[in-house]
């Protein structure tokens, strides 16, 4: 295949005082992001050529203001630089208003182009939320901030791993407003919003595996009533629109053998309990796949590491597996 | 060391209609545990018979009415025949009132034996929490059981699966009511708890990782308040009695490598908190420890299995290790 067959994805470079810069360097210069795509990073011109100087990492890009002027030739990213922060804003490992709103926009830039169908997908560089708090803006992760701009209801994170899909029904809230959102309608989006992606990763008929919330899902409503109420109705509810899903199970004990693709997706009611399972299996090695909304979008299930940042220490494993996941993932050509 | 010297562990069957007495008497069988213990099983005597002629399994048993009356021989487990269940009461996979409060007498017997010193240590068969429902008992866990017949106030299961271990802050209850009981006074225990616990298994100097309780563990308040007001300062009250436990951590990457000894003990807010990475490290391997109490109990971390009892499909490694674990549990000869 031609290298300009290749979906066009989109790359942010996140938090720039993080580790952002550098794997998506890293990444461009490893190569093997080439052969599913073609990369189109977003960010500040000048931090990228400092994250290739600085770190020596010989990438080579090409750097263009506007999407329309890309020129795709094999191992070259095509970076668009938007110029949005200035040196005198950027200190290594120290987030700021300037770089927080920097991140949204490279964001927006990322969504917006998947939306106008001038790329393929998008990957969202490593955020900082406390950034993005300190330019005043609320983010609660991706997939609530491409809802946000799409006017979608019910955007959900979906973790993957492998063979190991997790979606979040809830996410960046406390456990105990986690709690008062847990309903009917919320699960059954989430067990749909979760079948609809695990079919975009190939699997035709996907078996879907609902967790309980309390403890032994309830044991018959002795440890709570939430998952007779509220889970198992959907579930049922899923089953009438001929979604294959099961529950919900015991939480503890559904994630044993996960890997060996027991089921072909699964749907967890807070963040711990869709996190906690794929982090021990599959730590630092997941991605974070945006679902509920209609462009192809992955993060790192990492952060922006400010602990090793700008150090030439991070590695570049997560972004280049979400790449390529986003560069092969079907039904968004 | 003679047989005569080792530590006197006594064995409940359990809810007699699941795999409690098959287990037993393979364990018994098996012969591994009298390199540990002296055995003394708690249950009824027909029901042992029973299990050793229908599923075969050639334990050789020495039937007393009280503990006086044993005569310790290797390979030769002692049983107190407590005729609680008559045989019209029994039925396999079937639990009811008169199982149910057979299970819970056969306990408090092993509690007492141990509170008197005429056991070294107790192994709880697997239960019927529906069963004990049945007879009118509410029955949350064998820690509860035993603290409510020894006043102790603050009792925690510990699981164990080789280096990991794990307490349960709160246990058997709704994820909501367990919200309400994070709090600090509770958390120090469960720490004290934990380190004096890890202690009994040989780690002189244990390090403790506290776990949080909201996404990230709060994310500096962002996401829910109790990992900033209820568990750090549990932790810092815990460090100045000069315990080792570090934390909050966020819970969904702190059992990555856990297994390992990344920290000697762990402490885990709520059930499936605690449940989730020893399942999914230790299916179906892990033993659960009561502390906070007196005596040296623990029970199987898996059900009574009504769907496969009595069909000679149960496994007795776990509570054979389990046996192990209380034989060798120093501190309480």
């Amino acid at each position: 295949m031609a290298s300009t067959q290749k979906p066009v994805v989109a790359i942010t470079i996140g938090e720039v005082t993080g580790i952002g810069p550098e794997i998506a360097v890293k990444a461009v210069h490893d190569g093997e992001i080439f052969r599913y795509c073609r990369p189109l990073l977003i960010g500040d011109h000048w931090v990228v050529r400092k994250a290739c100087e600085d770190l020596r990492v010989p990438a080579r890009v090409n750097v263009i203001r506007s999407v329309e002027t890309c020129e795709w030739e094999d191992g070259v990213a095509n970076l668009i630089d938007m110029q949005l922060v200035p040196r005198e804003s950027f200190q290594v490992g120290k987030p700021n208003a300037v770089t927080g709103k920097a991140m949204i926009e490279y964001t927006k830039l990322a969504v917006n182009l998947a939306l106008a169908r001038k790329a393929h997908g998008a990957v969202g560089g490593p955020h900082s939320k406390k950034a993005a708090d300190e330019a005043g803006i609320n983010f609660t992760g991706y997939p609530y901030l491409i809802a946000e701009m799409t006017g979608d209801r019910f955007p959900f994170l979906m973790l993957v791993a492998g063979k190991l899909r997790v979606t979040n029904v809830t996410l960046h809230i406390s456990l105990r407003k986690a709690l008062d959102l847990i309903k009917k309608e919320l699960i059954l989006e989430a067990i749909k919003a979760t079948e609809r992606a695990v079919k975009t990763f190939g699997v035709q008929k996907p078996r879907l595996a609902v967790s309980g919330l309390n403890p032994h899902a309830g044991e018959e409503g002795m440890f709570g009533d939430e998952d007779a109420n509220e889970i198992r109705p959907a579930i049922e509810a899923a089953r009438s629109l001929g979604i294959d899903a099961a529950g919900p199970f015991p939480a503890d004990s559904l994630f044993y053998g996960c890997m060996d693709g027991k089921y072909d997706g699964y749907v967890a009611m807070y963040h711990d309990q869709a996190h906690l399972p794929v982090k021990v299996l599959a730590f630092k090695s997941a991605s974070a796949v945006a679902i509920g909304v209609p462009i192809n979008w992955a993060t790192v299930d990492h952060g922006c590491a400010l602990d090793i940042a700008w150090k030439n220490l991070a590695d570049p494993r997560v972004i280049i597996e979400t790449i390529k996941l986003i560069g092969t993932r079907a039904g968004y050509e």
